[in-house]
């Protein structure tokens, strides 16, 4: 037998499926010959990242097409009879060091875990979650600062720097966060994006297998970003509180847990806040099982009744948290302007790594955000957001509140800041997105946040890049198109 | 016996030195008891991604410091009679499962192979290669392009975009390869500086253990970026017409490579040019024994003599070259905008991995470029800077031949383009580049291009980023500085 070289197609369909094709065309390769037994189910499922009942479901998959034999208590193997046409084995085994056939070599699986992109089709009425409304970005009031930075000094600012970030906006964004976040940062490392922090945590922290603890509702892109360290990611139940800290410590109790990836200020995807009891109990379990916590703190800016709590980051005597946050909802998403604020230890390695992966960030976009913040720009604009998204969510509730008065059976929590509301719906989510497309408008389905995707009744309504009238329109086309769904039995 | 968690530290001591105290700090925090054998120097060999001679070299300088015991012919054990002050175990050994001491917990390796960077003081003469000289960078004229873009249709170009790149950058870039490169490459990906395109391959293509083929004169951060995914670099001759094919040849026949690592342009650090026969030769290798070859292209526009050669990439009927390049050259160093060209079944995995690792680069920065290429500025400065670099070139070599006309023994081959020149010198390069640094010279001496570091009497001498005068002043101040140096008997 060969070297088994899986090669999992990133498309959306479900993983068994994309598995056992990549098993198919290994099988067509010709990686174990007609009669042989493959691999065991269980070190399928550790190579390609997945359950195992996704392996035996893939197998299953290739039983039933006829490429694979199972007979019980026994080794799948490769159906002996199998027609010619569709098996062509090379004509002889290769051997590990002998040539690869031209033109073509075997690559690393892109762990079969990672979730697709959701698409973001154009459509008119977009209830996109996350998305600034860039329309009413003061693009004047940046560029003269984008502006500054290219007329003096710039022979010195923009060439190879500190791989942590560019000084001046170090020094801006240390203030920053100690005002506005009460989060003494000393060892802050700046990243594209919050994709990058999370994936160089990943590279940090895990080993492949590790186990992985995330809110079994959560945010794909940073599961991704844990995946491709090899990550086994294990879903924590979130209620309407956040996550369940008992589920936490069941999960810590059992197995030796990595890493904990929280939102705990606006939970992702749901919006509700961790309330203070529930934080201190997940640091205190993190701090008795030694596990390090990568708190995501995405959207500190949008808070709208009160001030927000601070990061757990704030308060961590025992440096077990990881601050992860990026400028993409304030700046431009486009921006990649992420940070880290990290425990002493870690800040070096973690550099280092940031130095092989993409030696350092932008200077220019930096220093003018550094700029835009030191002229008092940066707050104006996020006072002027913070009041024009607050209203757009009052807009969104009115609407829902007379659907539901005409008799829509809705519920939600109105949430307390973010860019998004968590509305439970009395029809499969997935059928109302897609009717919701249909009409014109783009929807997010709650099997999209879940770590094992099923099924769900609630879609996440992005408020912020549409003005109330834009809400009122699409969600009435929304609920138009739905109307006609039937009504979920779940 | 606790698992092994070696924490190396990255500074510029030999990585032996740097590993045995990686190895005193496990012994220390208990993770073998006195009398207990240590993992075989093969196993460890393999964790720290090093030779089995150096962890040797790390062991036996413990023995001689008292920390370990070894006998012939038997593995190495904790020193039985370990003083106490010096060894404090845990009072009893954790098990696997059991809670982490509070407040620390263990990291992966950052791994040791990794290269420190060339520290780059602030000295009145930097012969600093790869750098451009930004006192001669258009900002006016770049300016007016960023604020083109924050001017127009920002809404929609600054929120996240396609991962590949910005859609009107990838265009303008098709474009620009095809007719200045000769390079068609419908697969185009835009990275964060060449240093993350080279990091995604080593993802995608690496497997821990893998044996990478580079130039044993090299460029670092890629080796960096490759030992990050587990490469095992195996260094290859590099003679003054570039990579030896022989010397590949050699290597393909014993051990299978998984990828070869190449500069033919301007072989990075030397500058030569691979000669066409040569690299028919490597192709034909690396076609023969099915090696991937990741072609770093990183200033093909500074070419002075003639037209450059076109990449290796322009003629891979095999699908075989990864190209890298990047405009850090022409734009600044900062702006980060690398780019790939990959074959086609290698852009979808590598665009996935890109999606979790940075998700994209910044749109603002590929749109303002894409419109001073589209405009013609982008051409303008290059030819301005050509005619500039090549100016300083003949300056350079002009000292250096006044030098050796008054006696000094200097050897070099001008090289056809590039921003920097190899210097042969009649002292050990260390020292030569210690005594300019305290003369305010700041030069690169061979041994940080070597795979495994050792004497040379080589300098890189950077052209670009200073004016004739200064390069006249400079070198006076170097050669000065040097001649008190005891010649090398290399």
């Amino acid at each position: 037998m060969r070297d088994l070289v899986l090669e999992i197609p990133a498309d959306d369909r479900p993983v068994y499926l994309r598995l056992a094709q990549a098993v198919r065309e290994a099988i067509r390769k010709g990686f174990a010959q007609p009669g042989e037994a493959i691999p065991s189910t269980r070190s399928l499922a550790r190579a390609a990242g997945v359950h195992r009942h996704t392996v035996m479901a893939a197998l299953d998959e290739l039983v039933a097409e006829g490429w694979l034999s199972a007979r019980p208590g026994q080794a799948y193997r490769v159906e002996p009879d199998l027609p010619d046409p569709y098996f062509r084995p090379a004509t002889k085994p290769a051997a590990r060091s002998a040539p690869k056939p031209q033109g073509a070599f075997p690559f690393r699986i892109v762990r079969s875990s990672s979730r697709p992109a959701p698409e973001q089709p154009l459509l008119p009425y977009r209830f996109q979650g996350g998305l600034p409304d860039l329309r009413l970005f003061p693009a004047d009031e940046f560029r003269s600062h984008v502006a500054d930075m290219l007329r003096t000094g710039f022979e010195s600012h923009l060439t190879y720097g500190d791989v942590a970030g560019f000084t001046p906006f170090l020094r801006t964004l240390g203030t920053y966060l100690r005002r506005l976040r009460g989060l003494h940062a000393p060892h802050l490392l700046v990243t594209h994006g919050s994709q990058e922090a999370a994936f160089l945590v990943g590279q940090l922290l895990i080993s492949p297998g590790d186990v992985v603890a995330v809110e079994a509702l959560g945010y794909p892109p940073t599961w991704n970003a844990l995946a491709a360290a090899g990550a086994h990611l294990v879903g924590l139940a979130v209620d309407e509180a956040g996550l369940v800290p008992e589920d936490f410590a069941r999960l810590c109790s059992r197995r030796r847990v990595r890493l904990l990836c929280l939102t705990p200020l606006h939970q992702y995807p749901t919006t509700v806040t961790l309330p203070v009891a529930r934080r201190m109990e997940i640091y205190r379990i993190a701090q008795k099982h030694g596990v390090p916590i990568l708190e995501d703190d995405y959207d500190h800016e949008y808070h709208y009744r009160c001030q927000p709590l601070p990061p757990l980051a704030s308060e961590d005597p025992q440096g077990l948290v990881l601050y992860v946050s990026t400028f993409s909802k304030v700046l431009y998403p486009a921006a990649r302007v992420g940070f880290m604020a990290v425990p002493q230890g870690l800040f070096k390695p973690l550099s280092e790594l940031k130095r092989f992966v993409s030696r350092q960030n932008d200077s220019l976009i930096q220093g003018a955000l550094a700029r835009w913040m030191e002229e008092g720009g940066f707050s104006r604009h996020l006072r002027r957001m913070r009041r024009t998204y607050a209203e757009r969510l009052d807009a969104l509730v009115a609407v829902l509140e007379e659907a539901r008065a005409s008799g829509v059976d809705l519920s939600w929590r109105t949430p307390d800041g973010g860019m998004a509301l968590w509305l439970k719906i009395p029809w499969d989510a997935e059928r109302a997105a897609a009717a919701a497309r249909a009409s014109g408008v783009l929807v997010h389905p709650e099997p999209l946040y879940q770590l094992r995707p099923g099924a769900g009744r609630h879609l996440r309504l992005g408020f912020a890049n549409l003005t109330p009238a834009e809400i009122r329109a699409g969600m009435k086309r929304l609920l138009a198109a739905c109307a006609r769904l039937p009504a979920s039995r779940q």
